[in-house]
């Protein structure tokens, strides 16, 4: 009974996840997702769109790591994808957070739950490279089908949009075919600024 | 790339999911929940609560259970607990939203979600049953944690919320003591009403 009210602690704890607000908006266009539901909504992802990983995945487990992928931003944040200053402490401040929360549970389920996270984060599994391209390409859906709405308010380019979906290809080059040409289409209707192309790098010296 | 596109549509689709609201108030009362972020709650809480079951259970499967369980809400809309005029119809109206909403898919991917709702609400199987106990206990959680706002408000009593718990000892009967425990509590700190004890049924006939 002790360890169920230990469990339990830490299942009202992350009720705070409901709070922590991401910059996407909803598709109907009423108010930003906050990362509880966009926890539950890449756990749909993942189930739906596991035959596009580029290997084999082990559905489950990508299904877990996105359902935690995101618990350390109740004291850590959700840091905006193009806010460079706000991830040079992103580690440190979600390492932090990490060990407080999942601290909250016995010994065992603390480090299954820390061995999840940290492997999402570090993108070498295969469930782990697919789980992070269903997380970039998320809310991009989401920027989309709201026309482009944060797109223009932060002023992002195409070209700090593809930085960001780099890691998709890693995942699922099929997700990550299909986000060029949403790319493609977002420029074209004025969604998304095409940006500066870079000069060409000059060979030898 | 199709059948990525028809999956797409439907992961858009339960982007509404987001929008319908519950009479559960979160934990920090600033407002009620909603099912999407509901499902990510159960989810967690099926990964952190699992050892409680009665039979041993394939957790991934109740994950997933609890992950599609509301879907249909989109359609039928979320239909209290303690609203008996609204159980009258809900079987049907959540019938169609099914078929509408998983009909998007592709045909497996229908066929798997279809019978994973269906096995939800049949309560049969290891898995539906400790899937239910947890969704039948997390609002009540909810309802302690803010002071019994939405008991006082809805006039709820003891033996209403008993009734509705009543499937929880099937899946969990550790959960179900606790839930015995909580009732006494919450009576006690007068956050729920004791109602009327039903008079003794008299004998013979």
């Amino acid at each position: 009974m002790i360890e169920l009210q230990q469990q339990l602690s830490f299942i009202i704890e992350i009720d705070q996840l409901k709070h922590v607000l991401r910059k996407s908006i909803l598709v109907n266009g009423e108010r930003v997702e906050n990362s509880a539901e966009h926890s539950w909504h890449l756990a749909m992802m993942a189930m739906i769109l596991q035959e596009h990983a580029n290997e084999p995945v082990d559905v489950n487990r990508v299904i877990k790591q996105v359902l935690v992928h995101d618990i350390v931003e109740i004291d850590a944040g959700d840091t905006y994808a193009y806010d460079e200053d706000g991830h040079n402490d992103k580690e440190e401040r979600e390492q932090q957070a990490a060990e407080r929360l999942f601290g909250l549970l016995p010994g065992p389920q603390r480090d299954e739950l820390m061995a999840l996270w940290h492997e999402f984060e570090a993108r070498e599994t295969p469930e782990a490279k697919f789980a992070n391209a269903i997380d970039r390409v998320m809310p991009l859906i989401h920027n989309i089908e709201s026309n482009g709405t944060q797109w223009k308010k932060y002023r992002i380019t195409r070209p700090q949009v593809e930085k960001r979906m780099a890691p998709v290809k890693e995942g699922s080059i099929a997700l990550a075919k299909y986000v060029d040409d949403l790319l493609d289409q977002a420029v074209a209707d004025g969604l998304l600024e095409a940006g500066q192309i870079p000069p060409p790098v000059s060979g030898g010296g």
